[in-house]
């Protein structure tokens, strides 16, 4: 096989998912019938790679220096959604009719893998808190270990701030069965149940 | 979400098997860990897609006039596999232990699609047998219906240069059941029976 195209299987491999046959596969499958669209995907994965930095303001992916949500006029500012990264900012934008604002931490603390207050940019979320406008901080952060501890930290932060803190109702999914429910979702569930209207 | 970062997930779609969906987890996944490697891969593809023809002897993909296995000395000049496709022709690469040489046909024989005896370049396959040298032909088109009218009149071809053609065996794959072996595959393996020893 020639040099260029065992790059370029190679070179696919970095995509998640994608192994050496699913790379070997999009190769020839590129070659043989989309060339068009292959060298369409190249200018504009280097253009990305390239100019997508962060927001200053949200610290969202963005090509401007304040990304349209952040620069948006209709969007609330008294709320901020707190979320680990931009794939759960796009989850909640795509699922919900959330209007106001976010902030993304890149990140969880997570102190071995050398993912501290800093790194997590808690001190520009603070200075945003201390602005005054912002009145409910959603956490948004996942449900897991790490999660959990920096919802805890982020909700000590909006209290100093006089910001009230609230979380994502954990619970049964819609749509589940409770067979198929872990235990702990289950049992936090029955713990929190609710009145019926 | 900013232009450029939704450009990055319809142009990633052009892969085979990816979705909006896997699209999205592509785009974040290089963009928050990966954007070296996301780089590289952009440049490659862009100097696979302008670079990398046919060869002018086999029609394989090949950065140069005639491709690496056509220009071996040591690979076998007596025998000729005919394939279909880059694709099959890199399986039977991996797979075998196959030592001579290749023609790629880029296609099959399908009139409605346009793809007649031009198209798959046999008047190249005509002369490369008439040189002489090939005394077999091996016909490893796909077993589907338009593989086997492929395979009857590359025979055809073959039979006229005085070369032998051969086809692959059919029958029951290695490792397989045979409650799980189509009908026909069955049938054809059972009325192929071969001798012990």
């Amino acid at each position: 096989m020639s040099k260029l195209l065992t790059d370029l299987i190679e070179a696919l491999r970095c995509l998640p998912g994608v192994g050496g046959k699913s790379a070997q596969r999009m190769a020839f499958h590129l070659l043989e019938r989309e060339r068009e669209r292959g060298l369409r995907l190249a200018q504009v994965l280097e253009q990305a790679m390239q100019r997508i930095g962060n927001c200053t303001r949200c610290r969202n992916f963005s090509e401007e220096p304040v990304c349209p949500i952040c620069a948006s006029s209709s969007r609330d500012r008294q709320v901020l959604c707190v979320v680990e990264s931009p794939t759960e900012l796009a989850a909640i934008e795509q699922a919900t009719g959330y209007r106001g604002q976010y902030f993304v931490l890149l990140g969880r603390l997570s102190p071995l893998d050398g993912l501290g207050p800093e790194e997590l940019g808690l001190d520009l979320l603070t200075e945003r808190l201390a602005e005054g406008e912002i009145e409910e901080m959603v956490i948004a952060t996942n449900p897991t270990v790490e999660g959990e501890a920096t919802a805890h930290y982020l909700a000590q932060l909006a209290r100093a701030a006089k910001v009230k803190p609230t979380r994502l109702a954990h619970g049964v999914p819609l749509g589940g069965e409770l067979e198929y429910v872990d235990r702990s979702t289950l049992a936090h569930a029955f713990g929190s149940r609710q009145p019926l209207g």
